[in-house]
């Protein structure tokens, strides 16, 4: 039987995440993986959440295994709102921060509309603007943001939204400044469109002084979307959104349709997680590690990398982003790298219009610390030849 | 700020689940419910659950807790596809069975395709399809569903799938025999549709012989939703899909972006409770209690109820369905039954085209036996008095 035919036309603008195939076509626990934005598995706190499960048990007993509120639990709702200072009428709880973009992206944009966002970006939001038939493009504000927006509205398109990571970018690892947020909110007053500020790394700051929120900035202009992945565990599959009542609102109605609420067990594990101090405790420890996973990547590029290669250094979260000179290819260079036991993610799958051909995204939270030598050690050696190819 | 104006056009045919917003206005504990589709709480295997806990942490470790593949844990899909006799290809986990109505709609229907349905149908699956903006149509494959077709046809329509619950459905209690199957696979066949099946109820049969799934006699054509819900516990957030691999892949690419992958401890806790044979043991008791409940509820409508209502026998499942004479209006009647402590569910909200007015739906499984006979008694006598009026 055929079934091409019978699938919506949003279908036809659906795309694999090639992080994902990677998973699928290799094993990253036997290989040198710098792919995948997996956290390190030593942060998940096994015995809090040993303790946790049976703490929830006793506690909640069948009301954590029953059906609950499409918003979430009041427990997590209240620990969120407190953590953030925002009141618990403007918390969301989603089924993973995924789902936060999804279901933003679901309830502003119709098919054409223009979602804003930097280039590079994060894969996962371009596969969920693209399934909604979205016309992405990247705008930086850093660079005469004006004239491209007034471009666009030129075409007479309607901008829904920008999409943003200010912190400790996803795959740049690059970190908005105060006056560059303050840039992108005075366009979004001027142009008059919304802001999805994704925070999922907010909190794996390992230098430096945290940043506002854009959320802050303007709250009634943005959603807010958090994640527990980065500070709890991403198998639970829990974020959250943050935003005015009245969007929030039409989101909750979506999610009835889209999976009732969240899981219930996870949600008082992550709210017992929060309430009891837990979190900040394992959250001090993950950061150390994380930091000093950073620092000996970076100076393993330092020693090992060839001239010409450059790279950002992040202030936090789980990646770096390496520039080859013009004329690399790493989408081409990854079978290369992969048969020599190394991956990483392409920096032009990142890129909105498909640019990026020399870059390369890095990850440093989920290869062991002393197996990262090895590992930059080939890749180094290998970009090296490619490069002499040139 | 205004936001009316930002949403995408879906959200105008988004509606609220008057089920939920029940769930909102009372607490259900505190009440005579027959509203809900809630399990009742002590068929929840608590001591199952605290041991599998331990299982799951001491076996997976931090596995259970990492980001894991789109089409849910190997675990599981090996668990399911041994207890239902399909290939594990032919698997996929969904973050609950709604997450499976709604990624099935979302990969079929355009706006103003058709989706054929009974009448009524699942609330739920309503709300996802006309959030779709699929053009929703009620056809009884028990009355001359060949001419209603042709007549939809007629209209230059596609008619993407047929929905349906077969066994103990809901809202009715009812079950397609093996002969109404049978004449709704030859529709897909002739008229070249899908069929989704939606079967949460299942494997809660309390009377009869099971009847073969739709599935078994259509699996190019048929998707079969499975839900751990009724069978585990619905805070788990856990269902499945059965389906031709080609049709799971596009569920599959379609799933990366909505939530990446189920979550992974309730995956695994799912996947050591049925492949323990806990389930079973587990699925004993349940059927037993509610078997026990329906009966109760059945003698109880027959002893107060006036003369003039019907309700159907439901074999199995959750709900029985009332139909009180012409006239009666169970929407406005709600708040009467409210105000005297009974909650249900109104027909209407069920049907399709708004109709059923006189109809009511009633949960056996969630409200103490022990407090049924009041309950009962209350909207049988409220119920006489409404019919006086008549």
């Amino acid at each position: 039987m055929e079934y091409k035919d019978r699938f919506s036309e949003d279908v036809g603008n659906f795309f694999r995440s090639p992080v994902r195939e990677i998973f699928k076509r290799v094993d990253l626990n036997a290989i040198f993986s710098f792919a995948g934005g997996y956290p390190h598995a030593s942060t998940f706190p096994m015995e809090d959440i040993r303790a946790l499960s049976s703490e929830v048990i006793d506690k909640y007993g069948a009301k954590a295994f029953q059906y609950g509120a499409t918003q979430g639990v009041p427990e997590l709702r209240q620990a969120v709102s407190e953590r953030y200072g925002v009141a618990i009428e403007r918390v969301q709880i989603t089924t993973s921060s995924q789902q936060g973009i999804d279901v933003c992206t679901r309830v502003l944009v119709d098919p054409g509309d223009v979602v804003l966002t930097s280039n590079p970006t994060y894969l996962g939001a371009l596969q969920s603007f693209k399934s909604y038939r979205a016309d992405v493009r990247a705008v930086k504000v850093t660079e005469a943001p004006e004239a491209a927006i007034e471009a666009i509205l030129a075409e007479g398109k309607k901008i829904k939204f920008y999409y943003i990571i200010p912190d400790f970018q996803n795959p740049s690892g690059e970190t908005m400044s105060l006056e560059e947020r303050k840039v992108l909110v005075a366009l979004a007053e001027k142009y008059d469109f919304l802001i999805v500020e994704d925070s999922p790394y907010r909190e794996l700051r390992y230098e430096g002084e945290p940043v506002q929120t854009i959320y802050s900035l303007a709250p009634e202009r943005t959603l807010h979307l958090g994640s527990f992945s980065k500070i709890f565990a991403p198998g639970f599959r829990l974020g959250w959104i943050l935003g005015n009542p009245a969007l929030l609102d039409c989101i909750y109605v979506c999610k009835q349709s889209l999976d009732l609420c969240p899981p219930m067990f996870d949600q008082y594990m992550a709210a017992e997680f929060l309430s009891t101090g837990r979190l900040d405790a394992n959250l001090v420890k993950s950061i150390e590690l994380y930091r000093g996973k950073r620092d000996h990547l970076l100076s393993l590029l330092e020693k090992y990398m060839p001239e010409g290669v450059s790279w950002t250094h992040p202030e936090g979260g789980l990646f770096l982003f390496l520039t080859m000179p013009e004329g690399f290819d790493s989408v081409k260079f990854y079978d290369t790298a992969l048969d020599a036991g190394v991956a990483y993610v392409a920096g032009s799958f990142f890129h909105v219009d498909g640019s990026g051909l020399n870059t390369m995204r890095m990850n440093f939270s989920f290869l062991a610390t002393e197996r990262m030598e090895e590992g930059v050690q080939i890749l180094s050696g290998l970009i090296r030849k490619e490069l002499e190819k040139l």
